[in-house]
């Protein structure tokens, strides 16, 4: 027996349809990528997406074909994300700051037919054109330009495609279970994976990311996404903005501080999303230029954890909450956001932002849960750790072009981080799992030995790993990087954790570098380590 | 070609689940039918609802089965709705103010396996015990009552039926098509119709409806649905509160002012949703008692048009704002929500208030739209009338049980009401469309005709309908019931309307009675009203 209710597709084009319907007039802001600020609406966007997916089909293009992008946050990415998914195309965003082995393997593997750049990354398509063996189209993302004309053979220029789009086009039935677009994992080991979002899970997640605990966001707002649109989509901001009817301002390739500070005063953001790093040049920016950042109220911070220190300045010295939010490519992203409950309000301020520090907890459509190495599930307690598992109507079930499941025999996704939850929900990562130390049967999260180095006034960087022990199995090592000139013995280091953690979790060695090995997206590679230092306490007894 | 992302059912049990899993210490507050209140959370809401579940299949109920409530808003009916959901049966909620030969035709269309009362209709369900012919239990929402037992024969207790299930129950695997409550609309001509609501037009209803510009709920709220739990499922109120993990407040049989302000003040309510009529009664209590009513922020108003006065009363002396809603049974029933955008700022605030007094513009996951006679699509300028019509995720698609489509031939839904749209979606109900006066092809509202005439001192009530007329089709001509011992002329209401419409909208006539018919939701029966007076102006013409 089945209800009897209106039964329609949840797609990418409905988001674009309701802004057009009934948020026409709100504005789109796009700083372009020769500096210069366009000012569209939401009607025009869903036009020229329209006339974009008219365009394509015309040269050929259909259903199902994946349609890449290679491109800052601006106006013109913002129809390609509506006009491809809408035409029922996949929208595949590609990160420029991959190698290019990666990108080719990247543009190879997803058989992309169309790819659009901005005209900053021109020279990389120029040198990589012949490697990509399935892309008919290359187009510029801006208007004729002869001497682009020249670098690539047959480049085709964005907004003459958008001139022989038809106005007329209408968006076509699209099952909401295909696929809208695609994000490659940069994966540290191996080739990266795609994950092929539907436009069921992509509204599901606009809806469920824009509950009042989540992102929040209302035709009220102007949201700015810091975060790249080639980076698990902005977050989704560019859909679930045209569902609240927001207005949408999109940075462009310029994101230093200064840059950011007069976007948000001569906008009048309210919400801004992006990583630490940015941030903290927003900080320095805003206490160099005197900005009070007046109509910013809040900021999502993910990507990496937030420094306590960043939520406590944007509180206190701005006035602007700080949302440490958690997710992967595989998770839409948002696994998790942190918005406090009314029981909180009786806690001391630190206890308050003690929480805050945390990753948060999951809005509904998501389930989180621990499990230890044997595959039970661990008590949602806030002191067990365990490995994070994750599952809902937004997570990876299968990689592109993957036979085998991603998931867990029971259907949740390994997250491969080692965290803890509360019985709340809210969630921290203590860990990845790959690097937890595991010392007689006891976690030891190398986050939090780094954490407590990083503070001691002479350690520059600090990298902790898990070192093979015949007795404990593993044992902590402290790698450590001095600033230049100073000195410090290990046994001072070492006696610097008296009282932060408990004894048997405090180092058993610490080992000085002259540098330690960074990858590609900023990291510690910490595998290199255990490579270099993994047998130290081995040695160290039979010496 | 289809996505990679994991499919799961939207359900009612994942509703619950969440709030159980991450909200199991939020309380659920309940005025119980003898007064007394109960507390409870959403831990406790869940685990009964599953052992609810398991009692009834274990007396042999089954999935797609009716479970129908005769019931105020309280805890145990809370828990129906997420036991027989949840358990793939369909909540069936009656409204107990039918008359009794229409309660019974529900029960039998509706085929109802299961009767739940509350002690109050116990009487009722006594009187009508052998009319019902499918029901083959019913069950008293409460612990055993030995009176009770007495005057139904064979009746079961609900707090019994608990202690029967089992905690170990488990939700089953559920179609998210599969239907998970029904309505019946309270039609005034023919027989009642169902509403047969699914588990995804629930859910997607539930998300659409929490949405930052519609009602909002966070889990930081404390929301009391003063709206019955048998009216549209209370507004979905009960399936928004667990997503969001707010804290509930069920208020119980008794709605006047003292109880409501009480409940307020003592459970700290935020946001609370009912009907013109009992805000006005709550609006005296609290002026009568002094309370500030300092914790409510916003009330949603439904069910009718609510009178400017009473938005400027909550807003200017309780800092209360009102969110105008409109709805149907067959909407789920949220069409539309009253919050302004950013650009309404700037206006003045009379013209704001003017805003206000519409219904609201559509979340995403509804369109609207306005048609004229012939069909075609008229424009939304705020200024042209037309049918209303309305489709998307939570609107009906047919009626209970019967074949033909409630749809017109494109798939919207008629809501036989008559309306204007401007540009942002803001919509005002202009009429029904059956009352409204269509005089030389201009459409003239029934509605401003009365608001007029009530506004002049003299007048107690007042009902504008169409007269037939020989030359304009139709003309207006105003019903009116003065004041006891007040005098006024028909010249003298005539020309009230000088300088307030335009001069052809002046009634034609004005027929003064000593009483209007009221129909049993409490509206001027203006069918009524034109069988006895349609002819008048043709009568005038032949004297």
């Amino acid at each position: 027996m089945l209800g009897q209710m209106m039964r329609q597709e949840l797609t990418i084009s409905s988001l674009i349809t309701h802004a057009a319907r009934y948020h026409a007039d709100t504005q789109v802001v796009s700083v372009e990528t020769d500096g210069s600020v366009r000012r569209t609406s939401w009607g025009q966007t869903e036009l020229n997406a329209r006339k974009l997916a008219s365009a394509l089909e015309n040269r050929g293009i259909q259903m199902g074909d994946r349609v890449a992008t290679i491109a800052w946050n601006n106006q013109r990415h913002l129809e390609i994300y509506f006009g491809a998914a809408g035409a029922g195309m996949v929208c595949h965003t590609i990160n420029p700051r991959l190698f290019p082995e990666q990108l080719v393997y990247i543009i190879n593997h997803a058989e992309d037919r169309v790819l659009f750049l901005d005209r900053t990354f021109l020279p990389l398509a120029a040198k990589l054109g012949a490697q990509l063996k399935t892309v008919k189209h290359i187009v510029l993302m801006g208007p004729r330009d002869d001497e682009a004309a020249q670098m690539v053979p047959g480049l085709l220029f964005y907004d003459e495609l958008i001139e022989e789009g038809s106005d007329a086009y209408g968006w076509p039935h699209v099952d909401e279970n295909s696929p809208s677009s695609l994000c490659y994992t940069s994966g540290t080991t191996g080739n990266p994976k795609g994950v092929l979002y539907t436009h069921r899970s992509t509204v599901l997640h606009s809806l469920g990311g824009n509950q009042p605990d989540t992102l929040n966001i209302s035709a009220r707002d102007c949201v700015m996404p810091v975060v790249p649109m080639f980076h698990v989509n902005a977050w989704g901001v560019p859909y679930m903005a045209p569902a609240a009817g927001c207005k949408l301002v999109l940075p462009g390739p310029n994101l230093d501080g200064d840059s950011l500070v007069k976007l948000i005063d001569d906008e009048q953001v309210t919400l801004a999303l992006g990583v630490p790093t940015i941030w903290m040049g927003l900080l320095q920016a805003l206490k160099a230029s005197g900005s009070r950042a007046d109509s910013l109220t809040r900021t999502v911070i993910g990507g990496s954890a937030c420094p306590p220190s960043m939520i406590q300045s944007f509180r206190e010295d701005y006035g602007v909450e700080v949302m440490h939010a958690w997710g992967m490519t595989e998770t839409s992203p948002l696994g998790t956001l942190n918005t406090l409950l009314n029981k909180h309000d009786a806690l001391p301020q630190d206890e308050q932002l003690k929480i805050r520090e945390g990753q948060g907890r999951p809005p509904f459509g998501v389930e989180l849960r621990i499990i230890d190495d044997e595959g039970h599930v661990l008590p949602n307690d806030g002191e067990t750790q365990g490995e994070l598992q994750i599952r809902g109507h937004w997570i990876v079930d299968t990689y592109f072009k993957v036979e085998k499941s991603a998931l867990t025999m029971d259907g949740w996704f390994d997250t491969g981080d080692v965290a803890t939850i509360e019985p709340n929900g809210f969630m921290i990562i203590r860990d990845r799992s790959k690097d937890i130390i595991k010392s007689g049967g006891e976690w030891i999260s190398t986050v939090e030995l780094e954490n407590i180095a990083i503070a001691h006034p002479y350690v520059a960087n600090a990298a902790a790993i898990a070192a093979r022990h015949e007795k404990w199995d593993e044992r902590p090592v402290l790698v450590a990087l001095l600033h230049d000139g100073a000195s410090v013995s290990e046994d001072e280091l070492i006696a610097f954790y008296d009282g932060k953690i408990a004894s048997w979790q405090v180092p058993d060695k610490v080992i000085f570098v002259d540098a330690l090995p960074i990858g590609g997206t900023g990291k510690v590679l910490k595998n290199k380590l255990r490579e270099q230092f993994g047998e130290v306490l081995i040695n160290a007894v039979q010496a």
